[in-house]
């Protein structure tokens, strides 16, 4: 792969293209053009070229692109070829809701184990998987070579429980808690701040309200 | 407020100046500069005074700006100063645990109640609400005014659901199913599509391998 500098809105747009490549390839088509894809799709089809010839264009334009190869390479691209060992902290109803949403398994996400403070919890069953005491996180993460950790607890404790998975080895953290952590640069992060997202949608409700009036 | 156009990317960065600013106010802070907004938010002081200097600028640089002041017009901005009335289609893990995430209450987002076409769920109690019948949602958005939707169901329902939403004058959507709506211009729809956010989590963690490698 090449080694320049891909911006996170080229990124960004990656999964959305694998996505729409799965279906295409689960209704049987096996080529599409750029100028399909993009009316698929609602980008324009120059846009789609300009994101492809980052990663070298993936074949022939004009031709077509070939959708299971595409879909295939976009998922190296994206590290869906690996397998991720991944926890969950926080065993409320977000936990639960995303350990249960991840069939993900077949993408290469495995669930290894999810982790609270509340001793209510412990020993509780989800898929398949007892809650764990949030004291055994750090072993567990070291032994089990987890690579990413999905934090689901409250702001006030995710900065520290955050460093704790930093300090024992996590790759990756996918942030619910409703603030932006500091952690070093070389562990990513990908934020889910759920607010943010419905103020978006208030504010393009609001917009759209006052400009018809 | 004006009525220029602004953009996306300039309204996606709203809600975090509201987080940052409603903490600040909290611990007592009342006035900042851009540069220390900078400094806490890791974004430049000139984006942030360009980010502003879209709403007017929100008062005297230099001298700083006003927290509570500036909390309260961003949060204007975003609609937060009316109230939404929302109802969550899919009692799922996923809906419940939006609606008992709704403690943004005191934001102005009246949780209204919540749907699913599971007859083993009608009746349940979800934060005092019992779940519906979906037979039931369009009269009840007609009746009650309801402005947004969530969406928590499988992406196979999720286009046909929201044209029912469409048709009974929701006004926004915020959409969770693994899907990209098609809906009229005049509805809003924010997506939050969990599988594109985890996949760039991982694209970032290899990305970084390889670059040390």
């Amino acid at each position: 792969m090449e080694n320049k500098e891909i911006s996170q809105a080229v990124i960004g747009r990656l999964p959305r293209y694998f996505r729409y490549l799965g279906e295409l390839k689960d209704q049987g088509i096996e080529r599409i053009s750029s100028q399909e894809l993009s009316d698929i799709m609602d980008v324009t089809a120059s846009q789609i070229r300009q994101d492809f010839n980052n990663f070298g264009g993936f074949g022939q334009q004009g031709y077509g692109y070939k959708v299971e190869y595409l879909y295939e390479e976009i998922g190296k691209i994206l590290g869906l070829d690996k397998t991720h060992n991944l926890i969950i902290i926080g065993a409320g109803n977000l936990g639960q809701a995303l350990a249960n949403y991840m069939n993900f398994e077949r993408r290469g996400f495995l669930f290894r184990g999810i982790f609270d403070n509340d001793p209510a919890l412990y020993g509780k069953k989800i898929r398949e998987m007892e809650v764990k005491p949030i004291e055994e996180m750090e072993s567990f993460v070291r032994e089990n070579q987890i690579d990413i950790a999905v934090l689901t607890i409250p702001k006030s404790s995710a900065e520290s429980v955050a460093k704790r998975l930093v300090d024992n080895g996590i790759k990756g953290i996918w942030n619910f808690a409703h603030v932006d952590l500091d952690v070093p640069k070389r562990i990513q992060v990908e934020n889910v701040h759920l607010s943010d997202s419905v103020m978006k949608l208030t504010y393009n409700i609001h917009r759209y309200e006052q400009e018809e009036k």
